[in-house]
């Protein structure tokens, strides 16, 4: 059952807190903590990108070499990245007053840190943060709004989902919040997220089933075709609802299946919330030749800054659409190849059709918007979700470092 | 020796004309023709989208069969695309009426259309403005003029330059001109060019010249990462100079070299005319561990539009130069990268430096930007030129179609 209410310590035995410490400008809250209340087993998925955050190359290492932590500490003004071994340090000095202030070991505190790149991390005001962070973790919903608010950075609107299943008669729950808003792109996890749930989960399984809740997911979201230096989710099982997920049972299908419900509402979360979107964009290939195909064809869309600054305009030209698709290095035939906007058939066989301009108008007016390409020629299908591109885009984006 | 003063009939023996025929709204000019007086050498670089012009696959069907041709009749209004078979219809028909009206056979005529895909050609008002081409063809600078103008499309400034070499005592000329400025992306002519020249050189030698000059001049343009489906640059050799161009010779390489020359200054002009460009980008990557990482650098570097926004706003964030070489593929070591704007070092050994705020700001509001980045672990090197990501490159793209 999917609930109206989301936050991320909905699942039993997680406290968190978010507080202002002084790092943003503006008074926004900045640093946020997510503790379990026992050891909880921990997966994690990754930025791709070669250049990694020092915040992100400390819990990575830990996560493997664990798969158990006791929370995790945030921050959203920088990315702590590129800085050299003081970045590191930085990293085990915030962790270890986080340890400190909560009773546990410093590698039982993960870090994540998302912003300016090369920009340190401000430790002492870290500090200070943190103990008020211990001061007011709860497990109440307010405490977990300011932790979801203390992570966002260009984000408009908080993104927290939640899922409860029943597994022997008792409530297991899952939570995720997350991040964008800019520097998203797959094949990673383009964003900080971070995934709760009471079951009980061996970190190895708990790895598989974040990795598939994923690839179709939030591996699945563009916004500029940028990728990050510090794109991390972390998911951590606590296993305090009693209730074991194992393996090759009815119960783990019908986990992975709430779990992907989850991912999916945070990555159309993410590209509805992309930087300067006024819409969201869903793009799907339908009927292409292999799976790989209908993959490069929705991202080669996905990134078209000619598509999406169409779709802002609400321009029905779909000739970009399709020149999106030859570009993209995916094999297929035009000649059989089908455009859609919502149910509108605008292209057929690769050729225009006429269509209601006024139709057109109207569903590239709304919200969400649907572009459909059948290729015709197989029985594999990818979509993908992004946003169109405005002005606000290049807004935010001319002058986020300063 | 580079001209002042660049038109496309400055080699001997061609003439040119553009007229308006009343394709495009704003009454400007949208027909041109370029004549060779005698039968010319032809060589041609297309895109490699897969989807392809009705022109174009005209063109280069009759460049690859007979190498050589009389004249090239472009418009700017239709892509004289994905129309099916009146497409190519179309594109005949224009051709014969065009070689009527100038008394050659329609196989010598090639054609080039470039504008909104799924458009028909307007084959009446084009047939009147191709009686108005005949009248007016001139080898006149004016008339060179009013051709390169009338292959503008969102081109804000006309894109023209010559280059005169002497061989044997005699002078051989070069001229190109070309339009932009959307839809630009390599490995493709990513654009419409013509490159005329009075030299005498083999169809295969002048395919050889002008694939070797593109190489690392046109094909190191990026606008919007996006690729048309109607790009063509066509080189034509009318040998009206009376000079032979041969392989292994001199004069080759002079010639060579010239031609480079010409192609680069139409680089440069494409990139700096791009949609909406405030700036021309010069993106370089040095010593590098081999050629394929550099360019995957330069061109993941000129096509983020984070990156790109960045230098609109003047921002010296070179975090995501950094971070966009990282997600380029590229195998480098980080921590030997060295990144600067023109002379001020921003990041060393992929860490962040101090440096003037000032310094920095004023490099980047010049109107040329140029962006290094050293690897420190090789001797290759490559560059690629881009344009700033602008509030305008979303006004021209949000409404193109309509």
């Amino acid at each position: 059952m999917r609930k109206q209410i989301s936050y991320i310590t909905m699942p039993k035995g997680f406290l968190a807190a978010g507080v202002h410490c002084g790092m943003k400008k503006d008074g926004k809250p900045d640093l946020a903590l997510v503790v379990s209340e026992c050891s909880a087993s921990v997966a994690g998925v990754y930025t791709q990108n070669l250049i990694q955050g020092h915040s992100l190359q400390r819990t990575r290492r830990l996560v493997s070499e664990f798969g158990t932590c006791r929370g995790i500490l945030i921050n959203s003004v920088s990315a702590n990245a590129c800085i050299g071994p003081q970045g590191y340090e930085d990293a085990e000095l915030t962790a270890a007053e986080a340890a400190r202030v909560i009773g546990v070991r410093p590698e039982e505190i993960l870090t994540c840190s998302t912003g300016v790149i090369g920009k340190r991390l401000s430790v002492e005001k870290m500090k200070k943060g943190i103990t008020e962070l211990g001061r007011t973790l709860s497990a109440s919903e307010e405490a977990a709004h300011s932790a979801m608010r203390a992570i966002m950075t260009t984000d408009l609107v908080p993104k927290e989902t939640s899922a409860v299943i029943e597994i022997n008669g008792h409530t297991v729950t899952i939570s995720g919040m997350a991040k964008g808003s800019g520097m998203i792109h797959p094949d990673l996890a383009t964003l900080i997220g971070i995934i709760t749930t009471d079951a009980a989960i061996d970190s190895s399984s708990l790895d598989m089933l974040l990795r598939e809740a994923v690839k179709h997911t939030i591996n699945r979201v563009s916004v500029d075709g940028d990728t990050s230096v510090c794109d991390t989710i972390l998911m951590v099982a606590n296993g305090m609802s009693g209730q074991e997920v194992k393996q090759g049972t009815d119960e783990y299908a019908l986990f992975a299946q709430a779990l992907q419900d989850i991912a999916r509402d945070l990555a159309q979360m993410i590209a509805a919330d992309g930087e300067g979107a006024t819409k969201l964009i869903e793009v799907r290939v339908e009927d292409a030749p292999s799976e790989d195909d209908a993959l490069m064809i929705v991202r080669s869309i996905c990134r078209s800054p000619l598509c999406k600054t169409a779709i802002f305009g609400e321009d029905a030209n779909w000739g970009r659409i399709l020149t999106a698709a030859g570009y993209s290095g995916a094999n297929f035939d035009p000649e059989r190849t089908d455009i859609f906007f919502g149910d509108l058939q605008v292209c057929k066989g690769g050729c225009a059709v006429d269509f209601d301009e006024d139709e057109a108008k109207r569903i590239l007016s709304q919200k969400c918007v649907l572009i459909r390409v059948n290729l015709g020629s197989g029985v594999f299908s990818d979509r993908m979700w992004t946003c169109d591109f405005s002005y606000d885009y290049v807004k935010i984006n001319g002058s986020y470092r300063s």
